[in-house]
């Protein structure tokens, strides 16, 4: 009964076949990722319940769904406060070495652990509302496995969990769904390789990968405890994650580099880039003015609207020398002699900028959304990566020959003037992203309808049981064959014994006999 | 110019996208399969050029395409007498132990790759045709690897190749997609395992896995030797389909056992399924003769329409002994005492009957066609497997719980009567294949649409170079980083030698002075 009072509100649409719903999203841009499918999963009269922590930095009540919150023991502000530091850092700290880039790259996760952690614990031991939550008896849920809140609440609650994700860190999604990544062409994440890889990449990629294990144990660690204290066993985030029954993949093959997939993946990448819309009279103005030469959108995503001053003056000094307008999202110290060609702007309309007509080039921190929004507008980049995934997302477009890519710790003016001008006058960049803007468009059903029909799929269906690879039964010696291959080992050195030890019978019974003939 | 004759008669609908499709497709059920696609591409106005030999067994003319004809050195009537009588030979055959079920196999394989042969010989070597072919300048190649000749064809045309299969001898799809297959979980074809396997089962699959290099080697010999004859450089069918665009995969995983797949693996099966019709008058009234009790359809292929006498009397005494009525697609001597409730018939509109709702039971042959069509419609089954994939099939479905299986060669009608009232009176078969019904029913496009997309997709793009792995550009050493950890391995050693070396050096050196040290 206490599940009564959640769904008043909901808009029932009135669809006999509706389902209920949980949704446990995470924060940032994975929300964001996510917001569409939720919405539109309401809007179809399904009952959808989201539960987001009251302190957060995007997540917030969305169309035709529930939203619930429960306290944490941080504030929004704390929360900005540490991952703009967090940022910061980055922005003035050289990792140009692959030893540094491995070690920033898990002090980040480090940084988020931290509030991944106390939003586990805020949601999983409210009594109250995972009571109220076990009450309502969802079909399914549909959760982020970025932040293992989702992961553990979906074995407490045993419903079916369909997982919604990008770049899980340490490769979980492949290890948990039991998808096999050859490491001969199978770039592990973070590596910055291609799936063209020397010997030496390869080298580097089979350690990498023989340690993912071991990674995802570290990475996890905090997780597992608070998996084991809630659900009173011990348990593993991987473990439970073995059991998802859906991976909607926010990828898209236009991108990624072709690799194994299994039937329970579902690819959705690019889920949530919309039409353009015309520009408000003033931008259309400002873009039009450098006529021919077109213009510059540039943003290193919704987190970083700063840059230390030094560095942002290397900026400025490159848009100067460029005949392209340039719209720029910014709220630092503007120098004084500021080209005039350079508009700052405290938010950007960057889907539409990005479709419109006289865009020539996007500087970007190369996240998974504007990425996808680049590429299915044909626009050509120039990439400065910051953190996560964004290197490898970075390398995958210079891989294609549809981007540039530069470290944000030592860009100069020259380096960027350099690549800018690659970009925007060597027209072989803007021809490849057009080809994969085609390819990346050309879909027999929108990856949102895709999300949408497969999450309706599983509540329908109460899982998609079919779709569940039998190697989960199967331990990682048996997965291998090694028992087998050790039995079959076995046998043949049984027969190898047995015959040569026939033999040096024979050949002795027959030694002795001609022995005794000569004697004789 | 030689181009234009031949599409003369093509139904231009005016698509603007329109691309120049070549069809080479493959004989028996095979070109059933295909057809639904060739005839909606021709419909959208794609000018669709299917070329066939002049004798076969199933292939003819279809809608809204220009169909082109060879001669080969065979007639109809030599290739059905050969495959009767190769069917007569398996109905009279005990092939109960796995050996000979693996003999056999490879038996049949041979009489099919007789007129294999001589009809890619008829086609290739046809030199006036393959050149106006050429001059057609086609955007791809749709056709079926069963039978090379396509395979062949599209490598000397360098179009892109599209193959539509299911279930290819030797597994040579897997080979081919470089597809990940775990022998711990994915049964090899002809095995008749399941995805649980045994350690004896295990050990069985992965020797067989181990063998299908060689196995596929065996199987295109032939037409390896005619393919490098044709193309003149030594060329392998196998290495061929490597350069595969694109797989349309006649299967669903409703039906097949989860396990991974390749991007360009497109999951197209039950395409073929269409929605039932109303029956004739004759017929409505038949099936509703025995009231409640409803009927059984039995058929076992388009190939097989007579029994042994001997046999033919089990069946005709099982079907004696049960409440049903029966339809049997049969044409051979009726004993004088024919049940009553047994209605013969030369053909049946099969899939009709199954989505009739008094059908209580399906007994066939296992073929994958009427498999999907039980499936759809939700009816039980009673499977005689008797050659190719039927035995897999049969397996699977029996694995689900939705089916009984024997063998022909020794079926009796106490073993036809138990397993036929197990299937219609066990509620537990009928409600498992509805659940499995809805599964495959329940898709977010329906799978002939998905195969017309992605063979224009094909056309559109000349390809789809984006979802081709880079495993293809390794060799067997590489892919399964045998260098790598061969290199690695050197590594170690060397490291381990130079410790060791240098430890006894210190060790020698300190031991000495120790020593000197005592005589002094």
């Amino acid at each position: 009964m206490a599940c009564l009072w959640l769904l008043v509100g909901l808009f029932l649409l009135g669809s006999a076949e509706a389902g209920k719903l949980l949704v446990i999203p995470s924060d940032g841009s994975h929300w964001l990722g996510m917001k569409p499918v939720v919405e539109e999963l309401g809007r179809r009269g399904n009952q959808v319940v989201v539960v987001i922590p009251e302190a957060s930095l995007s997540m917030g009540p969305s169309e035709k769904t529930t939203t619930l919150t429960y306290p944490v023991n941080y504030t929004k502000a704390e929360l900005h406060m540490v991952l703009e530091g967090n940022l910061t850092e980055i922005l003035s700290t050289d990792f140009s070495t692959e030893v540094s880039k491995f070690f920033v790259f898990f002090l980040q996760l480090k940084v988020l652990q931290n509030f991944i952690v106390r939003n586990a614990e805020g949601l999983l031991f409210n009594e109250d509302l995972m009571k109220k939550l076990q009450d309502c008896r969802f079909d399914a849920i549909l959760t982020d496995p970025f932040e293992p809140v989702g992961v553990i609440a979906s074995e407490y609650l045993s419903i079916p969990a369909i997982y919604m994700q990008v770049n899980l860190p340490c490769g979980v999604d492949s290890l948990a769904s039991q998808c096999p990544s050859p490491p001969s062409y199978v770039p592990q994440r973070n590596t910055h390789f291609t799936d063209q890889m020397n010997i030496w990449q390869r080298c580097i990629n089979l350690v990498r990968t023989l340690l993912q294990h071991m990674a995802c144990r570290y990475m996890y660690a905090e997780a597992d405890e608070i998996a084991s204290r809630f659900l009173q066993r011990r348990a593993s985030i991987v473990e439970i994650m073995n059991r998802a029954t859906l991976w909607l993949m926010r990828f898209d093959f236009a991108f990624e580099f072709p690799r194994p997939l299994m039937p329970n993946m579902v690819m959705i990448g690019g889920m949530a880039t919309k039409k353009p819309k015309p520009l408000s009279k003033e931008l259309e103005e400002f873009v039009n003015g450098s006529g021919e030469h077109g213009f510059v959108v540039f943003t290193l995503g919704s987190m970083v609207s700063q840059l230390p001053e030094a560095k942002a003056r290397e900026f400025f000094e490159a848009f100067r020398q460029i005949p392209q307008r340039v719209l720029w999202r910014y709220t630092g110290p503007v120098p004084e002699n500021a080209p005039k060609n350079v508009k700052l702007m405290k938010w950007l309309p960057q889907n539409d900028l990005l479709g419109h007509p006289k865009v020539r080039a996007f500087v970007t921190h190369g996240g998974s959304h504007g990425i996808y929004e680049g590429i299915c507008n044909g626009v050509p980049m120039v990439m400065l990566p910051l953190f996560g995934d964004q290197g490898d997302n970075a390398q995958r477009l210079v891989s294609r020959g549809v981007a540039e890519s530069l470290t944000i710790y030592d860009v100069t003016s020259e380096k960027l003037l350099v690549a800018l001008k690659k970009v925007i006058n060597d027209k072989s960049y803007k021809e490849k992203m057009m080809k994969l803007s085609a390819i990346h468009r050309d879909r027999p059903i929108e990856p949102l309808d895709l999300a949408v029909f497969w999450t309706e799929f599983v509540m329908r269906h109460k899982g998609a049981e079919h779709l569940r690879p039998a190697a989960h039964d199967l331990n990682w010696i048996q997965y291998h064959s090694l028992d087998v291959i050790g039995f079959l080992l076995l046998i043949l050195l049984t027969v190898i014994f047995v015959t040569v030890k026939s033999c040096m019978f024979c050949f002795r019974k027959c030694f002795k006999k001609s022995q005794k003939k000569k004697k004789a």
